[in-house]
C-alpha cells in the first residue's frame, strides 16, 4: 500500500471539503478558482501614494481573469497528497504570479509585441513599457515571497510536518529560470523565421510551458510533505504525468492558434504563422498535431493509474487541458 | 553579554580565517570578492546548445566586475554573526544576482536607456533587448534558487543550526519587490522632470537602493542563525546601521554623478541632470548633500557601537561606501 492509498481514506478536511464522488468537476474547479482568486487578492498589494500605479498594474495583470490552469493542477496534486488547504492556496498563488509576470514581459514590444491579453489591453498598453517591466519584476519577487511564507513557523503545525518550503522554492525558481520558462522563451525568440525540427520544438515547449505546468503539480504534491513518505515510484509517476500534460498543453495551444476563436481565446489568433514561429502544427500538420495531443493525453492518464480514484481531479484537469476550446 | 561578544571570541574558522586585527581591510575585501566571484562562477550556467546565448548573457551581466558592495556587507555582517562561510557565499551571490538583474533591466531603452555599464556596453547593446529582458528574469530566479539551497539538508549541519532559509528568501523577495527596489524604480520613473521634496527623495532612495543594501546586511546576519539567540537590541542596532548606510550610499551616488569621473565610474556622469531627475544634490545643493552623507555615516557608525570590535568589517565597509571615489 502506498501513501496515496492512505490519502484516499483520509480526505483533507481543510481543502477537499466535499466528497470527491459527489462534487462535480465544474463545482470543484470553480471552488479552486475562487480560492486562488481570494489568495491573490490577499497577497497583491493595494497601497496608495507613490506606489499606487505600480500596485494597480500588478493587480491589473493578475486579477484580470485567465484559466488558472496552473493553480488547478496544484490543487489537484495537493488533493492527492492530502495537503493542507492553506499551503495549497499559497502554492496556487505563487505559480499563477510567475505565470502572470511571464505574460506581462512576453507581451512587451521587444518580445511578442502583443496588445491584447485575456480580452483586454496588455499591461504596457494600459500603462507604459517601463511600468510593465517593473510590474513583471515585482510579481516575480512576490511569487517567492508568498511561497517562502510556507516556511515560517505556524501555530499548530510542527516543523517536521510543514511543507518543505526551501525545496519548493528551489524547484519553482528552476522551472521559471534559464533552464525552464526563461530558457524556453529565449529559444522561442531565436526560432522566429527558423526551421526547427520536431526535437527542437519539443525542447522549446518543455522549457517554455511544460516546466511551469509540471512544477505546479510537483509543488501541490510537495505541499502535502509527501516527499518524505511516498514511494519513489509515485513521484516518478507524477513526474511522467507532468511531462506529458505539460507538452500536451502546448500542442493544443498551437492547434488553437490556427483553429481557435479570437473572441473566445481573448488574444489574437494566427500570431504564430504571422510571426513565422515554428509550431507543432507547422512541423507536423494539423492532423498529426491533433493525434500527438491525444497520445500525450493517453500517456498522462496512464501515468496516474497507480493512484486509483485519488487522482480523479488530476485526470479531470488533464481532460480540461486537452479538450479545451480556448 | 550579548551573543556578539561571544562572536568576538569564537572566530568563524570557515570564513574569518585570519585574525581580524592582522588582515588589512584591503586584503579582507579582496578575499571576499574572490569568494563571491568563485560562487557566482559556480552557480551561473554554462550550458551550450540552444541556451548558450542566454547563459552567455547572464555571465556577461554578472561577471563583468562591479564593486560587490552588497556581498561585502553580507560577509561583514556574517562575520559579526559567526556565520558559516558556505552559507555566506550563497547569500553574497544571491544579493549580487538580484543587483545584476536590476541593472540589466534598468539599462533597457524603456527605462534609463543606458549604453555603458562597468565600462562596457550594456547587455541590451551587447546582445539585444529581448535577450536582456530574459537575462534579467533568469538572474532574478537564480538568486532565489541559490538562497533556497541553504534550506536543503547538509551533512554535518543539524536542521536547527541551518540558516532560516525561508525567512531569508521572504526578506530578499520583499527588498527586491514592489515595496523595495522595484517600487523605488517606479517612483524614480515618475520623478523624471518632477519636483520632489526631500521626504519624497528619501522614500525613493530607501526603496530603490537602501532596501537591497539593508537586506544584504540582514541576510549575512541571518546566515549565522543569530535571530534565535541574539537580543532584540542587537537586531534593532543592525537595522539602524543598514538604514543609515543604505541611504548614505545613494547620497554619495548622487554626489558622484555630479563630481565623479566617467572613466573611473565606468558609467556616464551627469545623467541625472540630463534626465531631469531630482537628486539629493538638486534638492539640497552639493555642500548640504555632502554634509548629509557625513551625518548618515556617523549615524551608521554609532549604531555599531554595542558590537565593539566584532563590527570592525561593517565599520570598514561603511567607510568604503561613504568615502569612495567611484
Amino acid at each position: 500500500m502506498t501513501v496515496t492509498d492512505g490519502a484516499m481514506m483520509a480526505p483533507n478536511a481543510q481543502f477537499a471539503a466535499g466528497d470527491a464522488g459527489q462534487e462535480s468537476f465544474a463545482d470543484w474547479s470553480v471552488r479552486c478558482c475562487s480560492r486562488v482568486e481570494r489568495e491573490l487578492e490577499r497577497v497583491l498589494p493595494t497601497s496608495e501614494g507613490s506606489l499606487a500605479r505600480l500596485h494597480e498594474g500588478m493587480r491589473y495583470a493578475v486579477l484580470g481573469g485567465g484559466k488558472r490552469v496552473r493553480p488547478l493542477l496544484a490543487y489537484a496534486a495537493g488533493e492527492l497528497a492530502v495537503a493542507d488547504g492553506t499551503a495549497l492556496d499559497a502554492v496556487a498563488a505563487a505559480v499563477e504570479l510567475i505565470h502572470a509576470y511571464s505574460l506581462v514581459h512576453d507581451d512587451l514590444p521587444c518580445m511578442d509585441d502583443d496588445v491584447l491579453r485575456r480580452g483586454r489591453p496588455t499591461v504596457h498598453v494600459a500603462y507604459d513599457e517601463a511600468t510593465a517591466l517593473l510590474v513583471g519584476d515585482a510579481l516575480h519577487a512576490l511569487a517567492f515571497e508568498v511561497l517562502a511564507g510556507l516556511g515560517q513557523p505556524r501555530p499548530g503545525v510542527p516543523a517536521a510536518a510543514a511543507p518543505p518550503a526551501a525545496t519548493m522554492i528551489a524547484e519553482l525558481a528552476r522551472a521559471a529560470g534559464s533552464f525552464g520558462m526563461a530558457g524556453g522563451q529565449a529559444i522561442d525568440l531565436a526560432a522566429v523565421g527558423a526551421e526547427l525540427d520536431r526535437d527542437a520544438i519539443e525542447e522549446m515547449h518543455r522549457r517554455k510551458t511544460g516546466a511551469m505546468l509540471a512544477v505546479s503539480i510537483r509543488l501541490g504534491w510537495l505541499a502535502g510533505n509527501s516527499v518524505h513518505v511516498s514511494p519513489q515510484d509515485d513521484q516518478a509517476a507524477l513526474e511522467r504525468f507532468g511531462a506529458a500534460i505539460g507538452l500536451a498543453f502546448q500542442v493544443v495551444d498551437d492547434i488553437l492558434d490556427v483553429e481557435g476563436d479570437s473572441a473566445l481565446l481573448g488574444k489574437t489568433v494566427g500570431k504564430d504563422e504571422a510571426n513565422s514561429k515554428p509550431t507543432y502544427v507547422s512541423v507536423l500538420g494539423i492532423e498529426a498535431a491533433r493525434q500527438f495531443a491525444m497520445r500525450l493525453h493517453g500517456e498522462a492518464l496512464e501515468a496516474l493509474e497507480p493512484f486509483g480514484a485519488a487522482a480523479l481531479r488530476l485526470r479531470q484537469v488533464a481532460d480540461l487541458i486537452v479538450l479545451r476550446r480556448h
